[in-house]
């Protein structure tokens, strides 16, 4: 069975979700689509990057992984395929995939040219229903991207995630604050360990004016319930969390706002 | 692999969309369930039924659609099935069912009454689980209707949609605003082209007493970003926008309300 | 097809319920996935176990929910298994999954211990995705409770539901407010009838120091459009409504909250 993804930003009051998914079982009838998100800021393509290269590793092997977060829908930008050694990604060529592609391994970008194998008349206004939705159902269902597009050998990279490390102290960014209200961070273990940081640790952390010490730990259940920490969470990246509370609330900062770590 | 859609006013925080997909799988077991909007507002039948009819065009021949806005729930309003060349729509008899239904061409209308096939004692509150989520599984399973239920040769309509075109001016109904903001029109192709407009155009639009003047154009990315427009979009009908932007916190028009269109 | 159904605290704006997803479809490549719901509040296990309850009944024999409402992740709680006759619940060891499986016959618990079979590295920050889908897929594909875990002889169960009868006074509590406002009670059939109460009757209620008299009835059309009322609805408890409208904005009472019913 096919498995394709779906990231958007349609919402799910609409039907535009479910038009995308219709057209795709028309071309691909035993497809399995999984949702990752529909609920990405209108337009917000770092967000709705980030939820792509955060869930792509965990899919089997085959994957079409369709993406569309696409503010220049109708303009000159391109529809793109991004092979990877095991999965495909279809979206706008504006950096939407880029990073999940990376994760995986770019192997050849593909730009979608052969419009007329894609069942719907392409209307300029709505490309995940017209060209990204169907070329991921034609990708599942076995046929080549270079019957659908044109090798090219470039696309659009987002600007990195990397922090700035100066000794002791990493400046940082908030990439995204979780439904628990946990604040990602773009510390990874890698910047980690350069700190010589391994299992357990802690910080002075400086955000909005105020200094903080705080645990580097394991597990939420390291520290007491209510209290705020320190960990890599599921993604590979540290952030702030509340044991069974909220840090979001706690701190009130957002994604894009920069935070400075100094180890004790 | 048969296809069922849902449409529904349950939301997704309680269980009632997984009980009476729980159902579908227990009569149709490889059963391609597809969620088309489940936030609808309580109640609201127009809303619903333009999810339906805008989406059900997209899906393959042979799906099953169930829809379930109910505010006549345990009442005498009847429960029916209308079967269209290439689909079928099951729904409660209140109009939600019969703009989709339309546009796909009605064949026949049954009124569901043989209960006895349906696994779950009907409740009277909950007919989503107890009737249509399983007479739609029937359906999908290769029953035929007339098993299910007795023609009838009539089916509630919903007031239609369209405007009142006065020379060169539309009166113009907004019927919806969606999750971009955009605000889609009762305006189509036809009304458009009756009015002699084809590519593009230029309308003064008087909206909650301002007038403003706009562009007719084919593509968000016609006019500068954050820019006002009126395009057709994926539905086939006319809608305010702004290119990258909230066409609706713009103007603060909500669905319902009257917007005059003069073309220039 | 086999059914696995995933109730968590996630929400869905994240990418954590398709990343369990993921590693499901990977154990288990034709499972049929159906989402009971991701809007439990966070770590809010009451409310999970309603909705597990509830809705665990309507589905095939063979089915495997997974639950996650997960505040003690990373903690000694335990991952557990319990099988009933016709289903397998996966959750943490916090009464999150109890009801629901003690409502269809509790048969044999187990602790998850064979960690190694799960084929995501157990990060001690998200047992959804590598202890609990994981879990249900190795089940769903006909692995033995067995060979996964330990049997034994407790779980954590939920404080019960029931009410205080006193005479012809009901002390009950507001378990559950619905997306429609529905307020469900803790009072079932099986109190209504020790009370005499078949069909139908009036109640004196005392809610919020305020006192009412309201029809018990079948049906939401039992009473005028806008009318409270109360009837058992689709889950089994008696519950506040009104017909067409919401009854919870009406008398503003929320989950925990008591209420005073006396027979007229």
């Amino acid at each position: 069975m096919p498995i394709i993804t779906l990231l958007t930003d349609y919402g799910i009051t609409d039907s535009y979700v479910a038009e995308v998914k219709g057209v795709i079982l028309k071309i691909c009838p035993d497809a399995t689509i999984v949702d990752i998100s529909h609920d990405v800021g209108n337009y917000d393509i770092t967000e709705g990057a980030f939820h792509m290269a955060r869930s792509a590793p965990y899919f089997p092997d085959g994957t079409v992984h369709v993406g569309v977060v696409d503010p220049g829908v109708g303009s000159s930008r391109r529809a793109i395929i991004i092979q990877t050694p095991k999965a495909y990604f279809v979206a706008p060529d504006n950096g939407l995939a880029a990073p999940a592609a990376e994760r995986l391994g770019v192997e050849k970008v593909y730009n979608i040219t052969n419009l007329e194998l894609l069942p719907e008349k392409v209307s300029d206004v709505f490309d995940g229903r017209d060209v990204f939705g169907p070329t991921g159902a034609l990708l599942a269902k076995g046929i080549s991207p270079e019957v659908i597009g044109t090798e090219i050998s470039d696309y659009i990279r987002l600007p990195s995630y990397e922090p700035t490390v100066t000794g002791k102290t990493v400046e940082a960014t908030i990439i995204h604050v979780d439904g628990f209200g946990n604040m990602v961070t773009n510390v990874t273990y890698e910047v980690l360990s350069s700190l010589g940081i391994s299992d357990t640790g802690r910080f002075i952390v400086e955000v909005k004016g105020e200094s903080l010490e705080l645990p580097y730990v394991r597990r939420f259940s390291a520290v007491p319930q209510g209290d705020l920490l320190l960990l890599v969470a599921g993604g590979g990246y540290m952030e702030f969390a509340v044991n069974q509370g909220n840090a979001h609330e706690r701190l009130g900062v957002g994604a894009g706002e920069k935070v400075l770590f100094t180890i004790q």
